[in-house]
């Protein structure tokens, strides 16, 4: 077991991120993970020190640390505790001064700009679009990015919020119902955006599970029935091109991160924090 | 105005945070950003690095490249290419090798592992839980982790949806009503459940701006209705020592970060991709 501090005088989201990209090369291990964020003064800083020392003693190994901390006076401080610290600042922000020929904010870069993910229409806006057209509400499809269509359980809801929280994207979803597959034939409506559309399948044991969890013991759960709808539904994205991806073997980044790509779809951007 | 690549073998999340983290330090300038994610192959990579010396060309100025690439070999040949690449792979796996005494595992770090926040349950859980305790709607609060509270168009539904999908967490959410303002008093199923309690506010202006998007011209989002609102509202989180903030000064992120860190949640965590 080792210990891993995630710290940042900001959110400490980018240290998480990049502590679990590289921690996750050394899967065989155990890690427990504790994130300190925030720490943006001499005494917070001195207190985390301490308490990195003395998990130190304890464990009698060093803990390992990421940060993003950008005040050069904090950054010394926590470079001389009893820890393995990786910095991306020490090691990237130099090498990105002498090609932009531009001094770094430091302190001030704390201070927040409004990125183009943040403008109130971009994010909040998506969010609103996607709430509205969750599950085949709202159908005014012309304003959207990208309508997830799939069988009951296989994860549109949570990947649409996905993408309008991250990305900003309008994300619509559009449940293929039992007549859509009995009939092996897609809706007008969404044959009139077959450009926008974008399949999620899954597994039948996954389906099965997950949908036992909602209504244990119903037709709706059998394996027979998660049999036939994925399959139904597979050969309805097949037959009219609709890319698809199977949820039950990836993350909601995952999946994500693939409609943007495949669909080719214009993102927002977001600070890191 | 520089051209930057996020480039990655599986989404580029954890690149683009490290970049977005990195740049905000040289907010003066202008960068066009652009991110290539599952560039797992030879034939992927040596097209991305042709692209990415066209543009060293065209724009006489080397791009700057943040990448979290897994294999050793895609590695070397972006590292051949006319940019400045920054890469946390090369700088950090050797240092976390010889610290933990153990190989990374290369290609087969890429294979997916579930995480603590991908289990079905912690984190589908927590989306379903909060879209169905959304806005008042299911008020069983046993269960829940946090009840963010505050006046119409505060940001409690996007922070709610962003501390289930990010964190995990039950996050519902409870509306200030006139009455309750008036009255200065909380309803007594929140009273019950005081320390699990989190206002957001906003201020005035963008209230009032949030409003008007919503009913133009409406009392709603007339200033003085805003001022009264935000008023009462502070008034109660003071009354009752519900700690608070506001939202029209900070990124979703934050806002997200500084509840679960006030409030001690306990977060569930993910693998960088």
């Amino acid at each position: 077991m080792r210990t891993i501090f995630y710290i940042s005088d900001r959110t400490a989201i980018t240290a998480e991120a990049l502590g679990h990209c590289l921690l996750v090369q050394f899967a065989d291990l155990n890690f427990k993970e504790i994130t300190m964020p925030y720490v943006d003064s001499r005494e917070k800083i001195e207190a985390v020190v301490e308490r990195i020392n003395q998990v130190a003693r304890r464990e009698a190994k060093k803990p390992i640390i990421f940060t993003t901390l950008v005040s050069p006076m904090i950054r010394q401080i926590i470079n001389n505790c009893n820890a393995l610290v990786l910095d991306p600042f020490d090691h990237f922000l130099g090498q990105l001064e002498a090609e932009l020929h531009t001094k770094p904010l430091h302190e001030k870069g704390r201070s927040r700009r409004i990125s183009d993910l943040d403008k109130y229409d971009n994010r909040i806006g998506a969010i609103n679009f996607t709430l509205a057209h969750d599950d085949g509400a709202a159908t005014n499809y012309d304003q959207c990015d990208i309508i997830l269509t799939g069988i009951s359980r296989c994860g549109k809801t949570p990947t649409c919020l996905y993408l309008a929280l991250q990305f900003g994207i309008r994300a619509a979803n559009f449940p293929l119902t039992e007549d859509m597959l009995n009939g092996e034939t897609l809706p007008c409506l969404l044959r009139a955006h077959i450009d926008k559309l974008f399949g999620l399948t899954s597994d039948i044991l996954r389906l099965h599970s997950v949908r036992s969890l909602r209504r244990p013991g119903s037709d709706y759960a059998s394996r027979d029935q998660c049999r036939f709808e994925l399959r139904a539904a597979e050969g309805l994205f097949r037959l009219h091109n609709i890319p698809y991806v199977n949820t039950s073997t990836h993350s909601i980044e995952e999946i994500a991160s693939r409609i943007v790509h495949d669909r080719k779809l214009k993102r927002k951007y977001a600070h890191g924090g």
